[in-house]
């Protein structure tokens, strides 16, 4: 076949490239960037899958119900679009757990994982002319589904000062007559903070006296280890509709199994007068499903899992995290402004004035790569340029070992006075 | 909360509901009509699904296999975007088996089934302006996420008469600067035919003559009981590059696991060269993956399934294609152009100048569920008004029943002489 003669009519859609600033894309840049010759092993202090540890290791119940459905040979037909009734019956009563009213099945739609879950209402949400308020930082799925659908998102701010709080002046100003909704996601990623109930309750006026409504993703929900409990956003329904995002993947440690849902935590059935429950049903008529037999195992996971488990990956995370506060602060380039509390995510501002021949927080991370094999997410990932996203859950020894190395290079680098 | 007085800024987004003509969306309207006092079973001979029945039911090769990687605690971390190495290679040494070069894992892309397969294509190719050509009759997948992205999209005709090839001249006639690709399913859902090595040939020589490529649907790859071998279009891929696109669900009797792929068939690297691979993967950066477990799975599910296991299914499929072409001869509103040779699925023809009180296909599908609980899909939903759409992978009992039922119904409503 004459390669160079042909003239083929397709090329690739030059939009898809440019809207791919994801966690995944810029995680993949920097391994690329790593240095062959470095025998030490690479630690990466970015993508909050602590699954690489031993002692981050799902209980038992969560593999043992897949292998009881997987073996029943009773689910492998499609699944129903809105997902099986009973997985969507044991996250209605999950979630209920932690609400004043009940949800029901109803109210409930499985995805894969939360990224369809995101996906799923970036898609219902994108009629011509709305917009989508997102925090800053926050979480590029959003912003990069938002780019795929034509919905146009705007950024308010979360507070460092303030133990990164909304800014609600600012929310407020973004708003106009095209605004949907705005997203809150609680625990933070990538701040690490948890936010209070009286914050939220505030959050959930101010939407309603917009006239918006509440995405809230929770797909965090319950990984605290300071002060403050989580609570959540579903608890103010009766303020401001709620949609509710969650899976199984940090709480369980299984990030891999993609297993999610999407619940509507409105208890005066706004959404269904609304349309935004039509749309999401026909949205998941020409999308994907989770497989039926992992659906199924829902029950058994949810319901049998002990205490005990959550309890003791908490324990690890907030020594993590006490690990993580006290490295950093020996680290004369970096400022944590709030010690996580929640997540497996914190933000970190870079001080440039303190670093020779480093150009931003990219330029930081690239460096850092290639001479110490670590790897951290750039914060102008999520919004914030010139601070980094680190995450901690990883095994005590790794994280002592990759913030030590942050600190030599921070040394190596540091302006002389 | 006074909810007639709250004035909220978000509603649906109106265009999704009307590009929900989905196979699933007219299933779920049809069931809605069924009569809830026929104490009859509901026959559905509509979805093809055949894991309702016991002698349809995978080999225990692929539950065992996933029971093994999901016990091993190894693979619950994030995929790698473009899938797991292992699943990847195991489906290119699966499909090279057919093909007359080899195809490299970096050719395959694990997708979640061949529903994501198709929307990540459509999407990829939704450029300004951009338009694709599909079957007519086809499968709405292809159109409900072409709307969705805004590709606009262009039929071709298969020709009952001439065994439901294309209509190479309509083809031609479609084509313009603006056409990227063309579809092609092979062996053909809904029209059950198999296609020629000189058809799909000649097929591959227009799109090259077009400067277009091919995107060969193959989730019923092997599915073949008449005389004619399947012929996967990757074998014309020096004619012309070819997508293939497959999964496991109807070769291995698990719809619902959701387990596919997508495979480059280029050894002319005319995909890289145009952009195609590169938006392929920074759109798998920003969308949903099956569950790292199951892509682990998929060496032991490729290499160890028994030869036996897949000539047993087509056995009863040949069985079950015979009895639908008798029973369907008896039918006197009914004609069948091409008895099935493959697939699940066939086309059949509605007289409706032999019914009375009969207006439509969707009309006469409407009344068969109410009065005797089958379900057919109508024509329209594929492209075909005034035709059926019938899945025959039900066991035999059930087979014989539901057309039993249908012939009841047309008698009951033949038009008198």
């Amino acid at each position: 076949m004459e390669n160079g003669a042909k003239k083929w009519c397709f090329q690739g859609n030059k939009e898809l490239n440019a809207s791919s600033i994801s966690v995944r894309g810029v995680f993949n840049m920097l391994v690329s960037n790593l240095n062959k010759e470095d025998r030490r092993t690479m630690i990466r202090l970015c993508r909050a899958d602590p699954t690489d540890f031993q002692c981050f290791r799902t209980t038992p119940v969560a593999p043992d119900a897949i292998t009881t459905t997987v073996q029943s040979y009773r689910f492998n037909s499609y699944p129903s679009t809105v997902g099986l009734i009973e997985g969507r019956r044991a996250v209605a009563d999950h979630l209920s757990k932690d609400l004043p009213y009940r949800l029901s099945p109803d109210n409930v739609f499985l995805t894969i994982g939360c990224t369809q879950a995101i996906n799923i209402m970036m898609t219902v949400l994108a009629r011509s002319g709305a917009n989508i308020l997102l925090p800053r930082p926050g979480y590029p799925q959003y912003e990069a589904r938002a780019a795929c659908v034509g919905l146009e998102v705007r950024y308010f701010d979360l507070v460092p000062e303030r133990g990164w709080e909304v800014d609600i002046d600012s929310l407020e100003a973004l708003a106009d007559e095209n605004t949907v909704a705005m997203v809150i996601i609680n625990p933070s990623n990538p701040c690490g903070n948890v936010f209070t109930y009286e914050h939220l309750k505030k959050i959930a006026e101010t939407a309603r006296k917009l006239g918006i409504f509440v995405v809230s993703d929770e797909v965090y929900a319950h990984i605290t280890f300071g002060s403050k409990p989580f609570v959540p956003m579903g608890v103010f329904a009766s303020i401001v509709p709620v949609i509710n995002l969650g899976s199984l993947s940090k709480r369980w440690l299984v990030p891999g199994w993609r297993l999610g849902w999407i619940a509507t935590c409105d208890p005066d059935g706004i959404f269904e007068k609304t349309g935004i429950v039509e749309n999401i049903k026909n949205y998941l008529d020409i999308t994907c499903d989770p497989p039926t037999f992992m659906q199924a195992a829902l029950p058994q996971i949810l319901e049998k899992t002990k205490d005990s488990f959550f309890s003791h990956n908490l324990l690890i995370m907030r020594e993590a995290a006490n690990i993580f506060y006290d490295r950093c602060k020996e680290i004369p380039c970096l400022t944590c402004p709030h010690k996580p509390e929640g997540t497996m995510t914190v933000m970190v501002q870079i001080n440039l004035s303190k670093l020779e021949g480093i150009i931003d927080d990219v330029d930081f991370c690239i460096k850092l790569a290639k001479e110490e094999s670590v790897i951290l997410l750039p914060g102008v990932t999520v919004g914030l340029k010139n601070w980094l996203r680190i995450t901690y859950a990883v095994e005590a020894s790794a994280l002592e070992d990759g913030l030590g190395r942050i600190k030599s290079f921070s040394l190596r680098h540091a302006k002389m006075p």
